[in-house]
């Protein structure tokens, strides 16, 4: 078994990025900046902002944080979003969700200028990377794809078992797996919460993506021998014997699953660092003007 | 075994539309108007441009046929399209494919209003399908759903096996195949080219959806008992015994595998039918303003 270590390669990606943003200052290029606009006092939102704004820092890219309160309108928000889609400095940017009920995550989505979408969000990004066309491709499955060329995982042709059906990851990771690239080619079996035979579906998997948000949901009677595991699960449960009573474990039970597989992601440190290392790339094809010219 | 029959449904669509269309103009609306630009002599597209423009005739749709020369230049073709985008007349409009070569199809499409877009190929309209916003789909995949529709084919739960991944075809059935909606719900496994045992997941399938263009490439013995058939293939293939010479065929042996199936398509008069309803369906709600207010 093999872990598929996302903490060490989102450092070495961080450190080409880095190498790539000395280039374009000395060749006398323009600084990458991204802006974060984060509403409210949401506790995690606020540590993934704080996280992304120190990735910018690392890498060399200027950032902005717009911080407003729960109660901002959402005209007010449109109008942020409109600001930020002018502003020449600014390459790309991301609202953080979720944002407060009173204000339309969809209506705020669509404003966003699709050239400056480097969350992938934007129905214009998910369409061109429906279609093959070049995208700025949502943090999570980007995230994976990076993994999966990485470590030299060839999923041609292979059963992959994707577990979960959200627009941020188990649908766009389905279509990535799915298309005529490399990584890519699979063999695409998209399941989620009606799907009835998933125990059976997941142990012909060559290739198995979890994303359901259920703690511990594959257990060992599900996976094949050799099997590639890519955890998306990120969840807290209690430990009494854990120094803070509670501890982080992805949707796959690691522990019983790890010496069956031929590659494993751990929870915490493996897709999870991954995902703003993707949010830092996009940033960078912004900033370079590789997707829209 | 029960005949979808996609000659009846398109024609019992093509009812409902005209008497809607009635209501709008006696409701003193405007009658919606469909453009299709059509360029050089392609014999396929002559067809099926012609056929698009009777369609509109017969449910009282407006309709104008742009014909140009395939020595066109793309700057041309680009101010054409500019120009159906910004005529307040045209409801909706198709640039008819395959384009001549010195034309780049990808820049035509992207150059086309998403509002007007009723084929549904623009990344903003596949986007927004893929994320479950309404959207103009295209004709191919928004046929098979009224089908499944209208003939009260369940699919929630169901494993759907889908040949092909074509961005008009095989790609975005199996998204509205395993989306939360009705008809939906459905565990997609889309296979291609590169899949190694297409023979195996076919014979797993509850319902089959093959748009491969290889004629008469499901055979009885991938066949389950029971499945449901939608045979998107629309092949012409030798038969000395056929007053031309050839025949229609789609990509599945019809006569082996129709008494296994409890639903099946017909090659012609299945799938086929459809495509053009679906564009006259989207043309109305280009003309309603359904999907974009």
């Amino acid at each position: 078994m093999e872990l598929i270590d996302g903490k060490w390669l989102s450092k070495e990606i961080k450190k080409e990025i880095a190498a790539q943003v000395d280039q374009i200052i000395a060749g006398g290029g323009k600084q990458p900046h991204l802006a974060a606009v984060l509403i409210g006092e949401d506790p995690a939102s606020q540590v993934y902002v704080r996280n992304k704004v120190k990735a910018c820092d690392l890498v060399g890219f200027k950032s902005t944080l717009i911080k407003k309160d729960a109660s901002i309108s959402e005209a007010e928000l449109l109008q942020i979003v409109e600001d930020l889609n002018n502003d020449p400095d600014i390459d790309g940017f991301i609202v953080q969700l979720p944002l407060p009920k009173h204000i339309d995550e969809i209506k705020v989505t669509l404003a966003i200028d699709p050239k400056k979408d480097v969350d992938g969000f934007h129905p214009m990004n998910v369409g061109r990377m429906t279609i093959g066309l070049p995208a700025y491709l949502p943090a999570t499955p980007f995230g994976i794809m990076q993994m999966l060329d990485k470590y030299h995982i060839n999923v041609a042709g292979k059963e992959c078992v994707v577990l979960g059906r959200s627009n941020i990851v188990g649908t766009p990771i389905s279509l990535l797996l799915s298309r005529k690239a490399n990584p890519g080619n699979a063999t695409v079996i998209l399941c989620h919460s009606m799907t009835q035979n998933i125990k059976d579906l997941c142990r012909r998997a060559d290739v198995l993506v979890v994303a359901m948000g259920k703690p511990l949901f594959v257990t060992a009677d599900m996976v094949k021998e050799g099997a590639v595991i890519i955890d998306v699960g990120m969840n807290r449960i209690d430990d009494p014997s854990a120094p803070k009573g509670t501890r982080l474990v992805g949707d796959v039970d690691f522990d019983a699953v790890a010496d069956k597989c031929s590659f494993i992601t751990p929870v915490p440190g493996g897709v999870g660092p991954m995902t703003i290392t993707s949010l830092l790339m996009n940033t960078l094809k912004a900033n370079q003007k590789e997707i829209y010219g």
